[in-house]
């Protein structure tokens, strides 16, 4: 944490995007959420936002010990199986990142196998995977600091590949929607009922295992700092995008966040520096109901909201062209004056 | 109307999209509302939708009688200012289309002078604007079927120029959402108070003038024959959009409606053929409050909500991604047997 630094947001790029965004060729206010994206988007560029030529998403991936609890449906293999597939090219993440024109990357913050290597596969692995925490801390201190580490040192990978001028955080990993919940409780003081969900799709009694595993974990979590909790209940590929998310504030790159797992990313890396947010972008709103309680701690309005809770970074990627919708307005439409339209009736005038 | 056969739904197509999207390598129904509307598609085309490489943008124009009761916030002649912006490339659809890779076409169906010709210009004016519909018909019934006809004329243009695989539709004229707040309330039967809304940003008084006039028009349309109604209170723009839905309909491609001007051509559209809304998409919710009472008249659930209330097929392009997001989902992803990826445990299991 202590090396990195985030520039406050340039409010002066936000208020003259603002001024412009009112003159342009459209009754003001008319494109609504596009209009605030455009102001935001100008406040962390600290200037007009470019059309995006240059996209990255970033799929961190890790395994989690909480599996043995029985708290998922699908077996921990699958976390090895989906990178495979997000890097060949034949997951829903493949496939929406060809619509975002954004090229997808995976870090293995900590995976429970290892990985044949790839072209576009980041290994930082910290471990093989996290502890068990219904029965003890998912990681070390050193473990987690090793993790926030890695993530930073993933998004030096895609500066060096791709230069990115927009970045999509996902993830990939059988068991974190567990460690999600009981890092989304200790963060917001949220009741573990209003933050576990079905996951991938769980049965009654896989529920009930995974609201007593969070209900537990939380209990013991109550006023602890930030990498205390991270520690306890985090998993690699959680700590490791909240490291993604404060080198990429660092740099002044907007970052998408998917939804609920990198919700709970985000969550770490406000506590570590609240700064960081002002760089996030709400993609969408998951299905998974703690996502909500999450956004709300976070401050964030979603741009999406098409019911869907698979992860992956797969809201990122549809968020990514309103993104340049947004950038697009600022830059490519003309104002009343410029376009030699005339502007509405003065208001006492019908 | 008598022309156009409207090709009933494929469900076979629709079925088999299904199966397949719930064996891609996913938790079932994880991608939410984009399994809908690929499910959709497939239904639309008859089969697995393409990725959408030849997009059309549609922005139907006309000038509209009603304006000379002081209904809008802009003078009359802002209709063709516009239209060269949208043409010029420096509007906000110009904008958006590029995101959309969509090819920007404008219809003038009724504008209120003559404008200057243009590649992606379709001219097919009916009347350089309707009749103030507070003291008599917008238009004849002769103009009706003339309008009608020249949305489907503009619809045989783009088949002719780009062939698309998928159109946007959307609209310009000041003035136009008074007629259509008129037409919603006599398709529907709601009450004005529901309907009618601030449009371009309109003061109180504005307001006041527009109510009234939308409330003593729909009062003497109950009851009323589709083709009345229209001719009675609608536009050449929005009659026009009509009927390239019907017809676009009739070729079995998918037609992505803008906002809530689109959303009273949608319910003409309904009326005259109910077939025809089963190849329609609701882009997006307008923040114009009348659009979700069109909505669900239309039965129809927007992809969107941003806060939109521009109009210009604005909210048409930010969902055509969405749809290239859902062809390439079932195209392009791997089910869990082709992928070699382990599916969930038995639901007994842990």
């Amino acid at each position: 944490m202590s090396a990195i630094s985030i520039p406050p947001l340039d409010r002066d790029a936000a208020v003259a995007a603002r001024e412009r965004i009112d003159q342009l060729t459209k009754p003001v206010g008319s494109l609504g959420q596009i209009e605030d994206l455009a102001e935001r988007l100008a406040a962390i560029h600290g200037g007009l936002p470019p059309v995006y030529e240059r996209r990255a998403i970033l799929v961190g991936a890790g395994d989690h010990g909480i599996v043995d609890e029985g708290v998922s449906a699908y077996p921990g293999e699958v976390t090895p199986q989906m990178v495979g597939a997000f890097l060949g090219g034949f997951a829903a993440i493949s496939a929406f990142a060809r619509v975002a024109r954004a090229e997808v990357f995976v870090a293995d913050f900590g995976v429970g196998q290892p990985l044949p290597a790839h072209d576009r596969l980041i290994d930082v692995n910290v471990a093989r995977r996290t502890r068990n925490f219904a029965r003890e801390a998912a990681m070390t201190e050193v473990q987690f600091h090793a993790a926030l580490d890695a993530g930073i040192r993933a998004f030096e990978f895609l500066r060096e590949r791709v230069d990115p001028q927009i970045i999509g955080l996902g993830e990939m990993g059988i068991g974190n929607t567990t460690s999600a919940a009981a890092m989304i409780c200790a963060f917001t003081g949220a009741q573990p009922e209003d933050v576990v969900g079905r996951g991938t799709g769980i049965d009654d009694d896989t529920f009930k295992r995974k609201l007593r595993v969070v209900s537990d974990a939380s209990a013991a979590l109550e006023g602890m700092e930030a990498k205390k909790i991270a520690a306890a209940v985090g998993g690699f590929e959680i700590v490791g995008l909240a490291g993604t998310i404060l080198a990429a504030a660092s740099a002044r790159i907007p970052i998408l966040l998917d939804g609920f797992i990198v919700s709970a990313a985000a969550l770490l890396a406000q506590a570590l520096s609240n700064e960081s947010i002002g760089y996030c972008i709400a993609a969408h709103r998951s299905r998974e109901s703690g996502h909500t309680v999450a956004l709300r701690h976070l401050g964030l309005v979603p741009l999406l909201d098409l019911h869907m809770r698979l992860g992956e970074a797969s809201g990122a990627a549809l968020a990514m062209p309103i993104c340049e919708a947004a950038a697009r307005m600022v830059r490519e439409m003309k104002t009343f004056a410029e376009a030699g339209v005339a502007t509405a009736n003065e208001p006492s005038h019908a």
